[in-house]
């Protein structure tokens, strides 16, 4: 249960960041899709370390291999299980986090958790697990092309520390997303953030940011009216990504300063469709999707392992100064992108395949 | 499974606001609590409607009542099932509601999904059904109680509209927030705070607002590592609840303008403990909690009833003018807060009980 | 978790023997099929005390009440919420159960697993909790009627200690199995079976019997491939019954004494459709079902509760004599019938609407 | 969810019997328990195919991999991934199944599930499958002797078609079943049980038998009052193992033909706790364990796949004669132990660490 994702798409992942590899079972997905690894690469490849010069030099190809679960490069209606290995690893660079705890990392959680931690890189909190999501994130989306042919979504980096990108969220698209390392939409401004974060790396500090994403096309009808709220699941995706802090769907925190009046977005009909004229909603109304786009931003936190010395505790209960090694990210926005689209894509899959028996 | 919430300690919440009433079954509860229906009733006077001039004058006593579960005063370890009836039912107030959208609530998006809608009210996107997760969480208060007796949780209202209260919120108490209809733990500024949402009600519109929750005294290592974060947990909790646009939680959203260097909360030991000196991760770090205070935010938007006209369409097709009647509440804030309550305490009993068939 | 069955249409049941009541909630049902008290209360009273000279007498007319889930006739999509009283509570009877465990009931069991229990009655162990599942089952016939219109569940008395049905079993028909109040489709014999029955309740002791079930015109390709094979998710169904003590499908035990080449079922063409010529497999290949009809059989053993002496301790760990009072079933055999038939109709919807997500 | 197994602690198994491989994820494990590949060969090793002249020749050493989840020889609390290579594979040796439906095989009912199937091999219906299962039952294992270190779990081979061994049941011993190639626990008569199997193999046909269980020192109070009562978990795992059409707990189909005074099981006090004179129980009264031992019956079918040529239909809908080659198991019973085995140790590990959750 608690590495797994989903109730009728499911994912489940598993491995560490040091260790035989991280890997990811999908479960519930439907027969006869076409599915080989160079789907799941695509994605994979977005996210891995060392794309670039402005995310973590670990040298990572994480090429995936697809162990069951298809036959002649279909799916079969069985498990999927997909392995990536693991192959730069230099646990010596995190010699010292054997005895030290890094501050806002999970350290210390993990040790007072099970009595027991693999020191030699994150573990299980480790951004390689999020590898399996991604990997799950690619067949989900096989999915949603087959039953939703239109469904699109688009995140990107909207925010590094106080810079902003210059945008209008609802025509921003996946080739201006691509068309640079920081997946900066407003292309004119991306220079100026990999200069922010190359800064940064250079003082062994990080940033953190915001990530929008964009849902089009989403069927009417999606999510449930209580507790699986398709906000709510939307909400739990985010929140359970390494260094989000904040969710927020629509208007968001911005819905405090409108009144009701202001604030509803009125019907009309359009093409014969019931549509809105704003979207405060979010594209999602009483926990089921409207058909209008889905809009939600996510915060990051500046990653906590960083160069700069740091006062924290030593796992025998002493003062201590950690001075980290390893290889980080400065700034994990970039890589988030493909993180947030794959967790989007699994809770819409699994939406879409409930409403399916009821419908 | 889509009114069910949790895997341990679960709730399965029925009913819709115009019928037989709502009710609870709770599984998974330990036997040999004690468990009354006065324990019960305590929080549900703080969700009622009618409890104050501030809120919706719906006449409802909300009395519940322990159909199962309980023998001679304790808990058996087998559900428990708690009714509440419903008693001033006024279909005829939603008559408009047959034949029309009201902007931004579930009507058009329940059509959608199911073909067809209980219009005598809200249905199950009523606030009403949100009387089984305040039953269930005072269940789960007496689970919290047996095994972390210190633990305490406490929400408040932070801000309703552009009014903010003046406090320190690691000092917040119970009898402060309950000293006043707003549940405004600035005292002083409690009257202003109701006459915004008077002058509110009469213009026949409506405000959102923000409730901060804070959980002190939670054991350290509850959480899971991956996709049940404590933190992913308490953003589907509580985006779960009706109204909801956005979570945030430690530095939330004003994490993105700090670098990791000021970011970070620094360890130290303190009465032989591992304490931060900060607390800008939450009280959860990697998903896990720390042992520090647990401090979230969630923005509700202004209500969606409002008795200002709005265009809207019919269920026809047709643009029409809406003038709700009924009986509404022009700001849910005052309300939100046993919600939110509620919700912390079933996601910290289930940890906590997850966290005991490992440790 | 523990009082909750099936995956997406999922029943909770709640209610001890003595208490506020019995009663279901229904969750996962799809919208707008027709559902009225009537439809739930046939199967009731096929199940309910009193209903002949040959089961317990205690005087429950059972009626239900459904609080939630549907409006004008018509189901939601929301949970619906049924709801039955005890009326014929008398706790004076059962005033032994409270210092002395029965032999081979859930007296003893319950006390160690809890440290409490409901000694005025059977608790959670009652066969009153089976009246959650007939109510259920009755909803899940709603959909089975509608997605699979020619699917037929017939369950009947095959066997009451040595005495044994002469039938044909694809020939059983519901009208024959009701036909007499052992529910016994072999009407000649019937007579025999009801003067067993009656000759057992007089010493004061019980028996027990063989239910057979046969399901007709199951759509192919219901059930998973690995755990939740069709026929494991009807043994579980089957052995969570009061009394049940062993399951077998198609050939059964049977099947040992048979070669592959005596026990395999050879396919053949019919009508343009893959059939077999025997049916050893029972319907079911693979846990897959095969549009054959599936046929399994329960073992219920004699009631524990009887009216003869028995040895036994005391709550206090004290050599004791138990002689019961109450009103008991000789022969819980004709009332297994509509809870067999309820745990098959909850199996087969359920995996009927798992298949909906993939196909 | 259909290929996951276990509430909290679970195993999602993954694999077809050609192709990459079969593994299993463990979730839910408690962290440092000492856990190395040999603590798990050693069970593959009593299910590996090729281990004795009465199973498949197929050529597999079924060598495990832990691929994450422990460190350092302990396990981490994280996910424990495993993973088994396919070595021997003959796609050739099915050839006819791409266009042929075997006799009582699953081959028909994939293809109408799923529109596509794996025919090299049984793909997820293999035997192959349950590697996962034997690998996460010896994990399991470990979880059970730390916390219930007297608990001893024994299965053995009671009859093979007309043939059963001489047996005392609460005598047997791992030692005497492991003593011989059948898992025979009558030593004296192993030897006319090879024959048969032998004689049988030499037709070309199977033969199917019976395996019996026994889980000694159970702690009590295990298993959950209505649907997750202990013997229907037991009985979903066994019917969900490949060729299993019967399942019978303590007096089992024989109940029957005893009336409630001889059945029940007497209660005495011996050594100061509870226990009972006669075990027709089983071990488990109203679902829950109480402390005797957990005896139960499993009815294993012939194998499907024999040499003989049989009638079948092809996948044209054209009557064809199936001459299957391939290397099959003529009596899949002597595997079938440890199987049985694995299964009964998860249902026992999963109830297990439930009850920690509120006692």
């Amino acid at each position: 249960m608690p590495n797994t994702f989903g109730h009728l798409f499911q994912i489940t992942t598993w491995g560490e960041s040091h260790g035989g590899g991280v890997g990811v079972v999908v479960d519930g997905c439907p027969s006869r899709l076409a599915l080989t690894e160079a789907d799941i690469q695509r994605d994979l490849d977005r996210r891995r370390p060392g794309q670039s010069k402005i995310v973590t030099p670990r040298k990572e190809t994480d090429t995936c291999q697809i162990l069951s679960g298809t036959f002649q490069g279909k799916t079969l209606g069985t498990p999927i299980s997909i392995w990536v290995k693991n192959e730069d690893q230099r646990a010596e660079a995190y010699r010292e986090m054997e005895t030290m705890y890094r501050p806002s990392h999970a350290d210390y959680t993990y040790q007072a958790k099970y009595g027991i931690r693999n020191w030699q890189g994150g573990g299980r909190s480790s951004a390689r697990e999020t590898i399996g999501r991604v990997a799950g994130g690619a067949v989900a989306m096989k999915v949603l092309k087959k039953f939703a042919p239109k469904l699109e979504i688009v995140a990107y980096v909207e925010q590094i520390h106080t810079l902003k990108a210059a945008i209008t969220p609802d025509k921003v698209s996946y080739a201006e997303v691509e068309s640079n390392i920081v997946r900066w939409p407003d292309a004119k401004g991306a220079e100026k953030a990999v200069r922010l974060i190359e800064r940064v790396r250079k003082a062994g500090d990080s940033v953190g940011g915001i990530v929008t994403c964009i849902a089009r096309n989403v069927p009417v009808g999606l999510g449930e009216p209580v507790f699986d709220k398709l906000e709510a699941d939307l909400a739990k995706a985010m929140m359970s990504l390494p260094a989000s802090k904040g969710f927020e769907v629509g208007s968001g925190f911005g819905c405090v300063e409108l009144k009701g009046s202001e604030h509803n977005d009125p019907f009309v009909m359009r093409s014969g469709r019931v549509r809105t004229t704003s979207n405060r909603s979010g594209g999602i109304q009483g926990g089921i999707s409207n058909g209008e786009d889905i809009v939600f931003r996510v915060a990051f936190k500046p990653v906590a392992t960083i160069i700069q010395a740091q006062k924290t505790v030593s796992t025998q209960g002493k003062a201590a100064i950690l001075r980290a090694r390893g290889r980080h990210d400065p700034c994990v926005l970039p890589r988030a992108v493909p993180m947030v689209e794959a967790m989007t894509r699994l809770v819409l899959t699994d939406h879409l395949l409930r409403q399916r028996t009821i419908a």
